[in-house]
């Protein structure tokens, strides 16, 4: 299932809530009302913002309740002609979490970007946060404002939490996973490195892509084993594979989650591998105009051009 | 004014704002309906969530109206007898602000304290994040985890956003704060010092008491002259004055404005002076039973106490 949020381009209202099937968007309270009606149970009370949230931050409130019920939905959609739905030209998508109470990153974690940053094999996963004014969607632009001048891109598989996670163990880390995401971890170097701490480069206003949809957990059988790659302007410039990284999905869940209480919506993201812009030589950043495509194998891929603001 | 929020002993419903004035708890949703009644505009819907929200998020989010409609609500309070109040015995404070978009703290930005740490002068704030899940009240335990052996308290002059603020200048950035409070910036510093990432060791569930109250600007004429200090058991650890900070709180919004958008309820956390329990010799850490008290001048003290979980 891809579990989207979307807005009609006629409106301004807030996202909400919906699936990604074969090219249409289906709204998801609208549709799970349509399944009830069909199976002769109809009761618009059901429709509400309790059962099935059309709003995405109470969605995810749900956890895996909501998850339940939208798979409920996305099959009945998969086997229905004519439901209600939308081009793709009518909407315009979101990140598939709007507003998470957590975005933790992980830097260092491929054994590849590890050698490129001239950094040392870290013996913890090393731990950074964004807030969420730095989060937009796969149509939006990446914000470039001129406190930086050093805009660079890091293809991120995203893990998005399914269900609260507390002192999980590794082994059963990935019940609390809802789905897997694309992001890009904007990194503005400049002001990244002049200081000891990295925050102050990874959250500036609208600068971090994610989506374009969380492909839920069902689909993808091995996070671990997924190939994962960035162009600029159609150059290559990373590929490489999730096996390579230093701390597993489960590895990450079980650490974090010793630390602070996941909650459905959080989103981790997992680290990028070698071939950023900060590495090459000579060194290339992004400027305004330029097209950043990243693909993650059995997810798809996250277009954004970066616009100077 | 000194701007709270509270829950009733009795239930378990969230926080609710209100107002601290001689010793006693006014709700300001029902006090805001009461002064309208005394002054013959009563009008229930005026005391809907709309205009004076008793969800703490609410009123944050009507920014700089919020706060103006609850000073008036102040002025009558304080000119009224006999409106409906709650003793201290009655009510559970909690942290001023519930669930701020964003808590961004400042490292290394005492004179004193950065060269305890043997750390650098700063040329540019170092800034670093906890999330919302550190959160606790002055009436809360300061939880801590067996996965730290390291506990430490840090006392913190907490400013809290008033109003939107993007690329302010340091001439008015103090018009967009709401008030000041105290912090402490409860540090694990085995875990902060693990990675040279600091987040792990600082945003541990439940581990960060900010409180009692909000105390509006109108009250602090200078930010930068306010006498603070902490005390463990009793036994006085840190004891230094805003005037010591190298980044003031104008540079501060100033700086961080230019990089993200500041939201009505996100805090920002100054930096702590020198004297933190990882700098004695030897090193003292926070055990389960340990009272921590922090002051400010101007502001008050914040009381809490140490619990194994």
């Amino acid at each position: 299932m891809k579990f989207i949020t979307y807005q009609t381009k006629q409106t301004l209202d807030g996202y909400r809530t919906g699936l990604y099937y074969q090219d249409r968007v289906f709204d998801l309270q609208t549709n799970y009302h349509a399944m009830l009606v069909a199976k002769g149970e109809s009761d618009l009370a059901y429709t509400s913002e309790t059962l099935c949230p059309s709003n995405p931050t109470m969605f995810y409130q749900l956890g895996k309740v909501g998850f339940d019920r939208a798979k409920k939905v996305s099959a009945y959609v998969e086997k229905t002609d004519n439901l209600p739905s939308y081009s793709g030209d009518q909407v315009k998508l979101g990140p598939p979490v709007t507003n998470p109470s957590k975005i933790i990153c992980v830097g260092t974690n491929y054994r590849d970007h590890v050698v490129e940053m001239k950094s040392e094999l870290p013996t913890h996963p090393v731990l950074f946060a964004k807030y969420a004014n730095a989060l937009i969607g796969p149509e939006d632009n990446i914000e470039k404002p001129s406190v930086t001048k050093q805009l660079d891109y890091e293809v991120e598989l995203a893990v998005v939490i399914g269900k609260k996670a507390k002192n999980v163990r590794e082994a059963n880390a990935l019940d609390y996973v809802a789905g897997y995401t694309i992001a890009n971890d904007i990194s503005a170097r400049d002001l990244q490195k002049r200081t000891v701490q990295w925050l102050q480069g990874k959250t500036l206003d609208r600068s971090t892509p994610v989506g374009p949809w969380l492909v839920t957990t069902d689909e993808i059988a091995d996070p671990g084993k997924l190939g994962i790659s960035s162009k600029v302007n159609g150059e290559q410039r990373q590929s490489s594979n999730t096996d390579q990284l230093i701390f597993s999905v489960p590895n990450l869940i079980a650490f974090i989650s010793e630390l602070m209480t996941l909650e459905p919506g959080d989103i981790i993201l997992t680290g990028t591998p070698d071939g950023v812009g900060f590495a090459q030589e000579p060194p290339k950043f992004l400027r305004s105009g330029d097209e950043v495509v990243l693909e993650i194998e059995g997810i798809g891929s996250l277009k954004n051009i970066v616009h100077d603001c």
